[in-house]
């Protein structure tokens, strides 16, 4: 069986989670808590030298890092991914726009907030407000007139944008002005087997 | 014939210029000079939203962003990019890897050194020399007996680590605590059809 490493309440492992999850392929959930530092533990990095989580192990003993990777290794031969060269493209171009301005300004930023790390971190989420309030104008304005963000069906691309979006307004976002974001969360909200993250 | 907009000067443009020429795929260029702006203006972000270089637009009209899934876009069909699932998803962890540490902690400090901003940016750089040592460290140790990143062979992984890696020490990255990158440097080097990064 399938083993993740990590903890529900992370983002970038609820995305493998839920993929998991609405893929219904059994895995095996092994904590490794972050906020006490069990990612930087030798017998973790052994595992995964990246030391971050998630971390998938498979069956062959193999771990997989970086969390859009592995939603790529899971879902490839499902609709869930591209089915065309160019499908896969687009896919591709929005998770690493997801790694590079959701996760960096507006995952970053929310966790700041809640783990009271606001003040200390003052000028950065200014920037980030800014930065990651672009990355949500570009969301927006792709999704009018669309239903999900790649070849109008729910895929992997909707899994990893989903995940930091829906609760950026908990980092100081506001979502009021991009309708057509607070539509998608929706939609992605009603997809099968889909369940909430924990903590949020 | 496919068209890329950029500058050649551009890390990112080039690792995709790099791939085009190695596969033998014409092309032609089309100036965005991001460093005049040009990448903001309305008549770029109509054809990219993302407001980045590069982009490839192909015969099609249709424009890809994100340099990275550009690399797989071109690749897929050839030995440069996974033959397996398993090769595939660990080509895309470099990739993603890639792009949230190095290009985000070497290549803005480079940056950053070579426009005469270390000064404002001082306290961010001294994070980004040390989360970008610890990357270099990461890759060191992956390379120890390899000869390249993924699957022995020269892959779309190699093209985008190289381009930021390489010149790391003009943003005042030490290599020479890694010799297993500086060898494999060399060997990306003597690849068929290489050129070297322009200006740098």
């Amino acid at each position: 069986m399938l083993r993740l490493y990590g903890i529900p309440t992370s983002g970038n492992c609820y995305k493998v989670e839920l993929l998991l999850k609405q893929l219904g392929i059994p895995y095996e959930g092994i904590s490794v808590n972050s906020r006490q530092g069990e990612n930087r533990l030798p017998e973790y990095l052994a595992k995964n030298p990246f030391g971050q989580i998630p971390a998938l192990e498979l069956e062959s003993g193999v771990v997989l890092a970086e969390s859009a990777a592995i939603l790529v290794y899971l879902a490839e031969d499902t609709p869930m991914y591209g089915q065309t060269k160019l499908e896969r493209a687009e896919i591709l171009k929005w998770l690493f726009f997801e790694q590079t301005r959701i996760a960096r300004y507006i995952a970053t930023t929310r966790f700041w907030v809640r783990a009271g790390q606001a003040e200390a971190n003052a000028s950065l989420i200014e920037q980030n407000l800014k930065l990651g309030t672009d990355a949500l104008r570009i969301m927006n304005t792709h999704l009018e007139g669309k239903t999900f963000f790649v070849g109008e069906r729910y895929t992997i691309a909707d899994v990893a944008l989903f995940t930091y979006t829906h609760v950026a307004e908990q980092g100081g976002f506001d979502l009021k002005p991009f309708p057509s974001i607070q539509a998608w969360c929706q939609r992605v909200q009603e997809t099968d087997q889909f369940f909430p993250l924990p903590g949020a």
